[in-house]
């Protein structure tokens, strides 16, 4: 492929995501949704205009990226330390109840497997898709409300943070229980010297920004040193401890949060997240989406999976935000936050296809998931804070699009 | 490749681009040379940490569209008609000496060749390679000296675009000559039907954009318009016409360069050009050298290859400069802004390899041409500039870096 056939793809995802975004906003539903149909209508379900190709994945991955690193960047550390405890357990509520639930509807539609039979496995599996909360598109809702810093925000985001974490080791741990290679524990130990390292590492280059902050407050090489500590931060945190690039950047962010230069660089992420590579991450979803090979006992066990993921999470969190003494309608909110799944499902799933334990068809219901999920959590979302404030019209922390 | 694979690549580049060009400036030097030589050492050609991957040089092709777009939003229009028949008249003689300088070495290196004869083509060939300047390198040079909008910025931009359509037309011609297939005409017919096309499609775009303009002044949908504008044209010029992307971001960009927040987009442009593109870009013509079977035949042809191309520009563009009444000092700078060569020289090389009027190992003074001119143009710029202003310190117009 020449290096200018990208520009015609990338060309009709900035014009069509940034049309659907606002006439999204018209509807009054959150730009995203709007981003993620227009990756649908211009993608082979619809249009055909633009296919997916390994550049715009990459692109989309730099988007997420960023995504993360700007939600980290705009952490309140001292109300993350607050809201860490209760966090993690909403985390394993929140991965508990749809691991569950995914291999209780596995049993129903397939009859009772007893453990440590193959079909067991294979309904744990199906159970270990839903754990993992995807919250970009929670971030990006609330970023637009501007509720992403207040302690609702805070502990979504924290509480999907370490669902990712809990997800991939559950994922390695089902692995594990069929495939005697894999070592649930090692995983674990690795996660925990992750955190470590990042721990060290980050307080190291916490001092480097701040004597750099000193010496040449709001300068070029500030936001660059920054973009490449995210990035480098991303890679460590896969290639060298298996956890996701995303949770990496959300590290270098919250590493970089306290700096006093933290919004001029979130600031400077933002200009390209909006402009180029948000738009290419979240159409890519859409873009993704394809609806062939489907039956009629996909669609039953399709419908069956969304729901079951969907509620699974929000009596998880919903529940135990309620035990943590948050309000009913505060409760609700961290459930439906935790709703949304992406492209980390996508992955467990691409994982259990490789060993055995998924088969190709389940791909539709789990893009069905992350396709509904993206556009009815938003719409929930505002449909909640709409509640606390009735006064308030769309968007206030963020200016016009 | 995995997705997070490029994030270590990124990460590298981005950290040794800004540390080299911080390096360069303390020495007087633009930052470009910095952030070439920093490819140059990450690359294969010392380090080895980086190589260059169809990723990378996808993303390098959006930084130069990306620069080009820029230089066209911060063209001054009146001034460019004012400019238009003198650059013209020096991109003419900007490519003719050149042509002619490059078939004389090529002769003198391995015997003389009549008009018709295999060899004369093939010395025509070399002559070929050195017409088109790209422009990129003296463009952030100038920008990076404030010197862009000026008398001397405008006709050494508008020129250099001129020359890159001329350098397509005699390619086209030269293949033509050997090869009866393709039809020189045809060329000249479809590059005047682009204008034709842009000239209309952008007066209809430039109301488009005013009309914006006036309902949403400062918005983001303005610049991600305009971006995408630029991304279509690039396609389109490339794709419909077979002219050089870069021409047709240049050309989206005059066409926007009279809308009231045209300098509003040219920042947003910008905040993504040195964050991330143009780092890219500038260290990808480092990381493409390679300095492998490299003999002492070629190394002499090599020099005389790099000092030809290198005088024949100086003399060509000088000397009709000084004709046009610019006086000596100006037209050394017009002559030393059009000596710069990048990846247009690769591209009508890759094509020669093609269809067999080159072979492989001429690539190396290619490169050597490329590495050289960027590096030497913008130190004699900086020079030929002192010299109108020796009060004047470095970079005066943008923001300390």
């Amino acid at each position: 492929m020449q290096a200018y056939e990208v520009f015609r793809d990338l060309a009709i995802i900035l014009i069509a995501a940034k049309m659907m975004g606002l006439v999204a906003r018209k509807c009054r539903m959150p730009q995203v949704v709007g981003q993620i149909l227009a990756g649908l209508i211009i993608g082979p379900s619809v249009l055909g205009w633009v296919q997916q190709s390994d550049f715009l994945a990459a692109l989309a991955e730099i988007g997420v990226v960023l995504l993360m690193f700007s939600a980290g960047l705009e952490t309140d550390l001292k109300e993350l330390i607050r809201t860490g405890p209760v966090a993690f357990l909403i985390a394993c509520c929140g991965v508990l109840v749809p691991l569950v639930g995914g291999a209780l509807l596995y049993m129903a539609f397939y009859g009772f497997a007893p453990w440590g039979d193959e079909e067991f496995y294979k309904a744990l599996f199906i159970g270990t898709i839903m754990t993992a909360t995807s919250v970009s598109i929670t971030v990006q809702c609330l970023k637009e409300m501007g509720k992403l810093k207040g302690k609702v925000g805070t502990t979504i985001v924290s509480a999907a943070i370490i669902d990712d974490v809990i997800g991939i080791v559950v994922l390695t741990f089902v692995i594990g229980l069929k495939n005697p290679e894999s070592d649930a524990g090692a995983v674990v130990v690795s996660t925990l010297l992750f955190f470590l390292v990042a721990f060290v590492g980050g307080y190291l280059f916490y001092q480097l920004f701040r004597w750099l902050d000193r010496r040449n407050p709001h300068t070029r090489r500030l936001s660059i040193a920054g973009l490449a500590f995210c990035l480098g931060m991303a890679y460590i945190a896969e290639k060298y401890f298996g956890i996701a690039d995303i949770t990496g950047a959300y590290v270098a962010g919250i590493v970089l949060c306290s700096v006093k230069d933290s919004s001029y660089i979130a600031q400077k992420m933002d200009t390209g997240s909006y402009l180029f590579f948000g738009p290419v991450f979240f159409a890519g979803i859409g873009l993704k989406t394809s609806f062939d090979n489907v039956n009629a006992t996909l669609i039953w066990f399709s419908i069956g999976f969304v729901l079951v993921a969907l509620i699974c999470k929000v009596i998880g969190c919903g529940l135990i935000s309620r035990v943590c003494r948050f309000n009913w309608n505060d409760s609700l909110k961290i459930g439906v936050g935790m709703m949304t799944r992406g492209e980390v499902a996508l992955i467990v799933s691409q994982k259990g296809l490789s060993v055995g334990l998924l088969s190709a068809e389940y791909f539709t219901p789990v893009i069905l998931l992350i396709l509904i999920s993206s556009v009815v959590t938003p719409i929930l979302l505002k449909i909640l804070y709409a509640k606390d404030s009735p006064l308030q019209g769309a968007s206030p922390a963020v200016p016009k699009g």
